[in-house]
C-alpha cells in the first residue's frame, strides 16, 4: 500500500524545501532585493527584526514531504501548525503552492510580489510574525500553546476523508493541554471520523530552555508515546539527503498504516480501538541557518529561537553572513527570470483544493450548512398563569438538544462537548437519541457508550473546548456544556478564540463560522452541596471584556425563554455565546409566546408582576438569571403583600447586553429606552446572578446609574443549602425587601415594621438550618411572618395573585 | 533496606481500613445513634445526603497503608488527595489518628464527638464535602481537579527528608495539568529535595464515565508511566485480605526504591536523574459498599460516584441496607464502650507530628520564617531628575530578585517561577547567583542549568503555578514571572488558591502564608511585535473578583516604584500580589525616595507635572501602568507647551486597590481623600494599562464618578510599533491631549489649534509607520507639529522643564 519515494522527488523536495527557506529568511529580513540580483546592502534589509527561525525550517521540510504524499496518495490533508511562532514557514509555503498570491493577488508570483511577501511580515500594516488567521490553510494560531492536537482532532471529527497532519513542538508538548491531548485517540472512530498524524518536532530547546521530550532517552520517548496509543517512526538527523530518505520513508509508512486501519475498520474487520501512526522528527533548532555568530554557536541551540543575526541595516558586519546564509540556498536555481518558482519545482504541490494552504477545511465558513432545527417552541413547558409550574431548565433543553441531534444525524454536523457533566447538568434526554463517542473498550455497566456517538465527554475542559474549536474552525456545529465555576479553566483558550474571531472578521476571504456556545449550568446559586470552590460566576466578566462584536451573555429566567435563546445561539454564526441556565427544578414564569417575546427583546417590564401601571414607578426591581428572577419576584410578593400602596415595577434582563449602551455593544439600549425601564431617578434594586459590579460596569454611563443598588455573589459560600447561599450574599428575598425599605425616600410604621420582620425571619432561618440542615422554606417557596402566626405562603399563590 | 510486613500488622491496617470505612459512612449517613448501638431507625439518618462515596475507600485503604509504613520506616510523610471528592476518608482519618479532636476538641474521641463528626459532614455549619483546608492534614482542596501532582512536587522541594504521598485519581488524570505534571520529575533533585510518591488511584470511572487510563491495556499504561519517568508498581484487585498483601509489598517496595536513590544520589554516587518509584492500585469504586441497589451494579460502577442508597431517611425501604452495609465493618470489634477506637488499632498511627493529620509541613505558616532582604534602596536608579534617566524596570528588578535568592541561599525557602520567560522578561540578573533547576541531561550550549537551582522553568503556566502553590502551602516564599496575556491560562487556579486563602484566614489553627507574587511582564503596550495573540491585560479584572482581603494589583510607574512594590510584596503575607512592570528601557520618574513615598500612599499628586498649585485644577491627568504613565506626561508636556494657562494636575495610581472605597477595599480611600485627589467636578482623563471600563467598576460610586474619561486597552492591535500600540487604542499623548480639549467646558483658538494638529499629527503617524515600519517618534520621546517646523522635543527636556 506504499508508494516508494522516488529519489527524483527527493531531489524536488529537497528544492522546494530550500525555495521555502529562502522566502523564510527573506521575510525575516529583507525589504528589497528579493532575489538578490544584486549585491545585499544595508537599505535592503529591514532594520527591525521580527520572528521566529528555529522551528521555521523544520516546519518548512515537513510542509515539503506532505506536498509528496499528497500527490501520491491523493490525499485531503491540512497541516496545523503547533509551534505557531513559525509564521514564515506557512506564508513561504501557500506562496511557493500559489494559494497565497490567489488570496492576495497583490502579492503575486514575481519579484514585486516577493518584494511585498517579504516586507509585509512582521510589519506594521502587514502580517503577523506567528501563524494569523491572515494566512490561508491555518485553522491554529500558535500565539498561545497547547491546543494544536486537539484542533486536529476536532477537525477530523466527522470528516472520515481528511487528515489533519498536526505539528506538535517540543515546547509546546510541555503544556497541559497538550499533554492531555495525546489520549485523543480514546475517542476517535477509524470509521466515522478521519485521521491525525501528529509529528513531535523535537528541535530540542525553546525560548532559552532546552525542551523535556527532547531531553528523555529515545527509549523513554518511544514509551511515552506507546503509552499514549500511538506508533511512533522516527526521523532523525541533520543531514539533509539522509533526513529526505528518512522522512519520505516515515511518511510513506504513516499514510499507509492510516489506509490499512481506516479500511480494516471500515470493513467491519477490526472493531478494536487502533494504534495510530505518528512521526517524531528530531531536527537541530534553525537548521540550515547560520552555524555560529559571534563565536556562539547558533544552529542547534536556544539561540536560534528567534533571529539568529541582529540587522545588517543597522549593524554592517553582519551583512556578508547573511548574503551567505540567503546564498545557501541558491535562489538563482529556485526561480526564474520572473521570480517565479521553476515549474518542475512548482509541480511538487498538489493542485486546487487538494493544496494545504487551499483545503476548504481550513476556511469552515465555505462547509457550513445551517442546521436544521426542531421548532423549539414544540418543547415548552405549558402553564396556566406564571409560577404555576416547576420544571428543570436544562431537562427541557436536553429534549430539545436531543432532536436537533436527530435532525442533523444525516449531515453529521453537531455534537455537544462535556467534562462528563451532561448527566450532571441534567441533559440526559440526548442520550435517547445518541451515545456519547468512544472507543477504548465498554464494560457491560457502561451507559450510553459507544463508537459513534454525538456526545463528547473527557475530564479536561481544556480537550472539550480544543475539540469543538477545531469541529467549529472546520464548519460545523456543536456546545460546551460546564459547570460554571470550571469553565475559568478555559479563559485564556476563549480569548484566543475570540481574538481569532474577531480578526476573521475583518478577512474578507474568511467566512463566518458557527458560533460557540457555552451553556453553564450547575451554577453558582445551586453549589451549596458542593461548595465554596465550585462557586465562580466570573466568566460573563472575563467574556465581555472581548470584542462587543463577538460576544453574547445570556441568563434565560426560565426553561421557555432558555428554549428562545438556544434556539438563537445554535442558529447565530461568528459569536461566542454564554448561557447560564440552572438544572433544578425551579417555578416558570413565562408561556412560549410571552418567553419568545421577552426573548426577542432581550430585556422587558414584566407587567404582570408590577403594579405600577398607571403611574411611575415608586421602585424598579430587576432581576438577570433564574434564582435572581425567583427571589425577586418573592420579594415583590412580600412587598406587595405589606405595602400594597408601593408602586413596583419588574424589569427582567435576559440579553446581559442589552445594558451597555449602543456605543458599547450593537445590543445596547439607546440611552432613552433604558430611562424609560429604569426611569431616571427611582430607586433600582438589582438582584444579579453573577458579580455585582458587573452590573454598575454595565451601566455606569446611564442617567440614573446612581440609584443602582446591585445584590449578587460575593464571593461567600460553604456548604450549606440552595437558598442559604443567596441569603450568605445578601441576593434572597428578605435580604431584598430590606434594601427597598432602605432606599425609599420615606419611613412608615408599615416599612419599619417591614423591615424588623424580615430582619427576624433572617435570624429564624439561620437558627433553622444551623439545627436541621434544611431550610425554613423549600427554596421554591417561601414563608414568612411568625411560623405560628399560619401565614404561610408560597410563591405559586403569591404570583398567580399579582 | 525493605522492612517486611508483619501479618499481623495487616490484620491491624485491615481494621483500621474498617474503621475509616465505618466512618465514612458514618459522615455521609448519620445524624445520630453513631455506633448502631441502637436499631437503626429513619430519624438517625440524614435527610439530605451529600458527599461522594465512590473514592473514599480506595483513600482509606491508602491512608491505613501509609501510617504502617510511616512507623516502620519512621517516615516524614503527608498525604495529597488528588480525588478531592473524597473528604470523608481524610477527615475519618485524621479523627482516627486523632489530629481531628485536638484541633476541634468539641468532636472528641467518644460516642458523642463521633456524632457530631458526622453531622457536620456537609451540613449547614458544618464542613465541605471536598478535602477542604477546614481538614487537618491538607494543602491541596480536590473542589477543581488537576492539580495534586504538582502541589506535590511544589511541597517536596527544598525538603529533602519529606515524602508526598500524592493519590492522583483516574479521572483527574486526564486533565491537562496533571498529564503534564507527571514530568515534574525532570526538575526534582534527588540530593536537596524529597520525594512525591504518586499513587495513581484506578477505580474505574468518573462521575458517568469510564477513565481513560483505567480502560488502557496494562501494557500501554506501564508504557505511559515509564515514558513519563516512572517505575510503577501494580496493585490491582479486589479481595481485601490479597489486597493488603500486595499493598503492603509495594509500599514497602517504593520506601526502599526511594531511600536507595537518595542515598545514592546524596553520596555523589549516581548523578543522573534517577528513575522514581510510584503505585498504580487499582479497585473497585465504592469499594466495600453496596453491590447492588434496586437492581442496578452499584460497586465497581460510576453508580457509587456519590451517594450508593438514596436515603434511608425518606426512603425506609433501603434501611436494612445501610444497617448491613455499616454493620459490615463490625464496628462493636473497633471501638471501645466509649467509642474510642481500640489501643491496638489506634497503635497503627504514628505519633505526634508524624500523623499526616499533623504533619507541619500541611500548615506552612508554622513552618514560615520572613525572608531576608537586601535593602531595595540599594538598587536604585538614580537621577537628577524625572525623565532624566532611562531604565528597563524589570532588569533592575532582577537584581534585586538575585541578591533576594543570595540573602536566603542558606535558608533555601525562596524560588522564582515562569513558563521559559525568566531571560525574556530581562530578570536576567537572578542567574548570576541561581542557574534554573533541571536534571535531565545537560548539553554544552545549554545556559544556566543545574540540578540544584532556584529558577524553575517549563513551558506549563500549570506547572509552575501548581509548583508554587505547593511550595507556599508548605511555608516558603516564591514569584511566578509570566507574560501577562498567558497568566489567564491559570485563571481557575488562581481561583482555587484566593479561595483556600480566604477560608483558611477564618480557621483560627492555620497559620498565614507567604504571598503568591505574580509578575506580569512583556506586557499588553509592548507586545507590538508578538501580535494580538499577546495582549491582554483582564487577569487583573479576573483578579479582583475575589475577596478583598486577599487580593492586591500594583502598577509600579517605575523602577524604583517596582523595587518599593516588590519589597512590599516579597514581606506580605497571605495575600496575592499582582505587579505589572515593562522590560523595555523607559523613562524614570521618581527618586527612591519619592517611589518610597508614593509607594507607601499608593496613589498621589505628581506635583513636578502638575501646576495647579495655587488653585484648583482645570483638568485631572491621572494615569496607572508604565506606558500610560509615560503618555500622561507627554500628554502633559504637549498642554502645558500649547496652554498653558490650563492647569493640569497629574494623579498616578501604584495601588490600584486605593481607587475602591474603603467598603470595598482595605486599601481603598474614603470619599474625601478620593475627592481630595480627584475633585468633585473637573474632567478627570484617565490613563490605564489594562481594559479601561475596570476603572469605572471601582470608581462607580465616587462623587466625581460622571466626569471620568478613561483610556485604555481596547482590544486593539496587531503587527505593529509600541507606541502605534498606544495610537490603536487612544491611549497616545495625541488622543489624551485631544480627550482634555473635548471636555474643557469652553474653546479657544488654541485649543481648536491644538486639536487640529493632534489630528495631524495622528494622520502623520500612520503614514510614517506603514511607510517605514518605524515610529515617527521613538517610543520614549516624542516630536509634534509640523516635522520641518524643528518643534522636536523630547520627553527628558520637557519633564525637567516642568
Amino acid at each position: 500500500m506504499t508508494v516508494e519515494a522516488n529519489p527524483n522527488d527527493l531531489e524536488i523536495v529537497d528544492a522546494w524545501w530550500r525555495a521555502a527557506n529562502y522566502l523564510s529568511v527573506g521575510q525575516l529580513y529583507l525589504l528589497a532585493n528579493p532575489l538578490l540580483r544584486d549585491p545585499l546592502r544595508a537599505e535592503h534589509i529591514k532594520r527591525n527584526i521580527l520572528g521566529h527561525w528555529g522551528t521555521t525550517p523544520g516546519q518548512n521540510f515537513i510542509y515539503a514531504h506532505l506536498n509528496r504524499v499528497i500527490r501520491a496518495y491523493d490525499l485531503d490533508m491540512f497541516y496545523i501548525s503547533g509551534p505557531g511562532h513559525g509564521g514564515p514557514a506557512l506564508v513561504a509555503n501557500t506562496y511557493l503552492e500559489g494559494t497565497y498570491s490567489e488570496i492576495y493577488p497583490e502579492i503575486g508570483q514575481d519579484v514585486q510580489g516577493l518584494q511585498k511577501l517579504f516586507k509585509q511580515f512582521s510589519f506594521p500594516g502587514g502580517i503577523p510574525s506567528h501563524v494569523s488567521p491572515e494566512c490561508p490553510g491555518s485553522i491554529h494560531e500558535g500565539g498561545e500553546l497547547g491546543y494544536s492536537l486537539s484542533h486536529a482532532f476536532g477537525a477530523v471529527l466527522d470528516n472520515p476523508g481528511l487528515i489533519a497532519a498536526c505539528v506538535v513542538g517540543d515546547g509546546e508538548a510541555e503544556t497541559g493541554p497538550l499533554a492531555a491531548a495525546w489520549h485523543s485517540n480514546k475517542f476517535l472512530s477509524p470509521v466515522t471520523d478521519g485521521a491525525v498524524l501528529p509529528i513531535l518536532h523535537l528541535n530540542g530547546y525553546k525560548i532559552a530552555n532546552p525542551a523535556v521530550l527532547a531531553r528523555i532517552s529515545r527509549r523513554e520517548l518511544s514509551d511515552f508515546l506507546c503509552g499514549c496509543g500511538w506508533a511512533p517512526l522516527f526521523v532523525e538527523g541533520a543531514d539533509p539527503p539522509a533526513m529526505h530518505r528518512q522522512m519520505a520513508s516515515a511518511v510513506d509508512n504513516a499514510i499507509g498504516q492510516i489506509r490499512d486501519i481506516q479500511s480494516a475498520a471500515r470493513s467491519g474487520y477490526q472493531t478494536q480501538r487502533p494504534i495510530w501512526p505518528m512521526i517524531v522528527l528530531r531536527s537541530p533548532k534553525g537548521w540550515t541557518g547560520p552555524q555560529e555568530v559571534d563565536g556562539k554557536k547558533i544552529e542547534g541551540t536556544f539561540r536560534s529561537h528567534q533571529v539568529p543575526l541582529p540587522s545588517p541595516a543597522l549593524h554592517h558586519q553582519y551583512l556578508p553572513q547573511l548574503e551567505e546564509w540567503l546564498q545557501s540556498y541558491r535562489p538563482a536555481e529556485l526561480f526564474d527570470e520572473t521570480g517565479h518558482l521553476h515549474g518542475h519545482i512548482a509541480a511538487l504541490a498538489p493542485t486546487g483544493t487538494s493544496r494545504m494552504g487551499a483545503n476548504p477545511h481550513t476556511n469552515g465558513g465555505l462547509l457550513l450548512r445551517d442546521l436544521r432545527m426542531p421548532d423549539f417552541r414544540q418543547y415548552a413547558v405549558v402553564m396556566r398563569a406564571p409560577g404555576d409550574e416547576e420544571a428543570s431548565n436544562t431537562t427541557v433543553l436536553g429534549r430539545f438538544l436531543r432532536d436537533v441531534i436527530q435532525a442533523n444525524a444525516g449531515t453529521r454536523n453537531f455534537r455537544i462537548f462535556g467534562a462528563d457533566e451532561t448527566v450532571s447538568n441534567k441533559l440526559n434526554a440526548v442520550f435517547e437519541t445518541s451515545p456519547r463517542q468512544w472507543t477504548a473498550p465498554i464494560d457491560e455497566q457502561d451507559e450510553f457508550l459507544a463508537p459513534d456517538g454525538r456526545i463528547m465527554e473527557v475530564l479536561s475542559e481544556h480537550l472539550c473546548q480544543g475539540w469543538l474549536e477545531g469541529y467549529l474552525l472546520t464548519g460545523r456545529h456543536g456546545l460546551f456544556n460546564s459547570y460554571e465555576a470550571f469553565i475559568h479553566i478555559v479563559d485564556s483558550m476563549f480569548n484566543q478564540h475570540a481574538k481569532w474571531l474577531k480578526v476573521t472578521l475583518g478577512i474578507p476571504w474568511r467566512r463566518k463560522i458557527a458560533s460557540l456556545n457555552y451553556l453553564l449550568s450547575s451554577h453558582v446559586w445551586r453549589q451549596d452541596h458542593n461548595g465554596f470552590t465550585h462557586q465562580d460566576p466570573g466568566f460573563i466578566d472575563h467574556v465581555i471584556n472581548k470584542k462587543a462584536e463577538i460576544v453574547r451573555v445570556y441568563l434565560p429566567p426560565d426553561a421557555n425563554c432558555l428554549l428562545s435563546v438556544a434556539n438563537h445561539c445554535l442558529r447565530s454564526k461568528h459569536y461566542v455565546n454564554v448561557i447560564v441556565a440552572g438544572k433544578h427544578p425551579a417555578p416558570q414564569w413565562l408561556d412560549m409566546e410571552a418567553a419568545v417575546t421577552h426573548c426577542s427583546m432581550g430585556i422587558g417590564i414584566w407587567q404582570w408582576a408590577s403594579n405600577d401601571q398607571e403611574h411611575d414607578p415608586d421602585v424598579v426591581m430587576a432581576c438577570a438569571g433564574d434564582v435572581p428572577t425567583l427571589e425577586t419576584l418573592a420579594a415583590v410578593s412580600i412587598l406587595r403583600e405589606h405595602l400594597p400602596r408601593l408602586r413596583v415595577r419588574v424589569v427582567n434582563v435576559v440579553d446581559l447586553m442589552k445594558l451597555q449602551s449602543g456605543r458599547a455593544h450593537p445590543h445596547g439600549l439607546d440611552d432613552r429606552d433604558f430611562d424609560l425601564l429604569f426611569t431616571r431617578d427611582k430607586p433600582v434594586i438589582f438582584a444579579y446572578h453573577g458579580y455585582p459590579w458587573l452590573i454598575h460596569r454595565l451601566t455606569y454611563n446611564r442617567t440614573n446609574h446612581n440609584n443602582f443598588h446591585v445584590k449578587g455573589y460575593q464571593e461567600e459560600g460553604t456548604i450549606s443549602t440552595p437558598f442559604d447561599m443567596t441569603v450568605l450574599n445578601g441576593l434572597d428575598r428578605f435580604h431584598l425587601v430590606r434594601e427597598v425599605i432602605e432606599r425609599l425616600p420615606e419611613t412608615s410604621s408599615e416599612t419599619t415594621y417591614l423591615g424588623q420582620l424580615m430582619e427576624e425571619t433572617l435570624i429564624r432561618h439561620r437558627a433553622y438550618i444551623n439545627e436541621h440542615g434544611l431550610d425554613m422554606l423549600e427554596v421554591r417557596e417561601w414563608k414568612w411572618g411568625a411560623e405560628d402566626s399560619g401565614q404561610l405562603r408560597d410563591d405559586k399563590k403569591l404570583v398567580r395573585r399579582i
